[in-house]
């Protein structure tokens, strides 16, 4: 993104708001870019592509049916954080389709320097705040994160399957690269890994995945 | 809806599936749905219509920045649960729009038969809890459920001020249902309350909204 206004500046808010709250509401207006970015990924339920915004949201709604799955004892709560979360600098960055090696090149700069922009609106103990959760998610280290980081695989390869071939169709995925997904998913979450490792043997026999 | 089939039968997953996990992923395919149930909002965004699985995003997000606000401490992990899932049944029931009176004649009887069938898809156990969480919503009885219906008010709100106008301007919109809608947020958070207060007046004296 060259054009550094904000979506509020189009209409600023009424005087006389408190700075806090003008920061806080600030922020999620210009959140509302998310709804806009677009994923690789097909939707079930309509012949166009998903968003990251709702992708975000089926992501906490799987945290609340699939956290028994987990490898790891998780907190639901925390782990909704991270999803809802997880993509937000992509209103600024982009997203980065796992399987399109350019799009991937500098995405972790990208991500960097849009996370500097937008957490920078919120006031600053929540832009810390925020900022921890995105770090968290991102290393991967805890229980959550490993958890939320396998739905965000699996979420996909549901949408994939359903669509007899979605990302999977994509120049830059073969079994190893969708087998390299799937790992991602076994780490988190062993049980829900076995059920992708089905799909993936079946997309294959049905030529949905190139060998 | 009278289409009885679900998305998963297009493409039934293989066989040897245990039979909990395929309910719930039966379900979190169905659940789809949502990214496709257009609301009366315009995006801040972009120039189309909001779908409730944005906008549930959205109120989760919300719920991250402003729980300071309620007018009640709240668990910010069950409100999170709260927003995730309290426009799920619109799946089959469709968005009601609250200031088309048509529209919310039938309302409650149409989304508890959604309900009814939704969330038979998932094991009992979890069929009554997201039904518990969903009645909790509706109930707005709890902190959290004030605190989240306030912030499902203010969130259309905010898009309206961009758009200046959007829903303000349907033909059951005036300051009079306007200021219904508002009431609604001071109930759950009386300092966002003061907020859409001023929009309002703001958008009265532009002729935003009609007297
Ligand atoms: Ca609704």
């Amino acid at each position: 993104m060259d054009d550094e206004s904000l979506l509020i500046d189009r209409n600023p808010f009424p005087l006389g708001l408190d700075d806090r709250l003008r920061a806080q509401l600030t922020f999620l207006v210009e959140a509302d870019r998310l709804k806009t970015v677009l994923r690789a990924s097909p939707l079930a339920a309509a012949d166009r592509r998903e968003n990251d915004a709702e992708h975000s949201w089926h992501l906490a709604l799987m945290v609340l049916v699939l956290a028994e799955h987990a490898n790891e004892p998780i907190d639901v709560g925390r782990a909704m954080e991270l999803v809802i979360v997880h993509d937000l600098v992509e209103v600024y960055a982009g997203d980065s389709p796992v399987f399109d090696p350019a799009a991937t090149v500098d995405q972790a700069e990208r991500e960097q320097a849009a996370a500097e922009r937008l957490y920078a609106l919120l006031p600053s103990d929540q832009g810390a705040y925020l900022r921890e959760v995105w770090d968290e998610f991102e290393a991967g280290e805890t229980p959550e994160a490993k958890f939320c980081k396998a739905l965000d695989r699996l979420e996909p390869m549901l949408l994939n399957w359903l669509d007899g071939g979605g990302t999977w169709q994509m120049p830059g995925a073969t079994e190893s690269t969708v087998r390299a997904r799937e790992a991602g998913v076994v780490a988190g979450a062993t049980a829900l890994g076995s059920f992708t490792s089905r799909l993936v043997e079946e997309g294959l026999a049905r030529g949905w995945i190139r060998r």
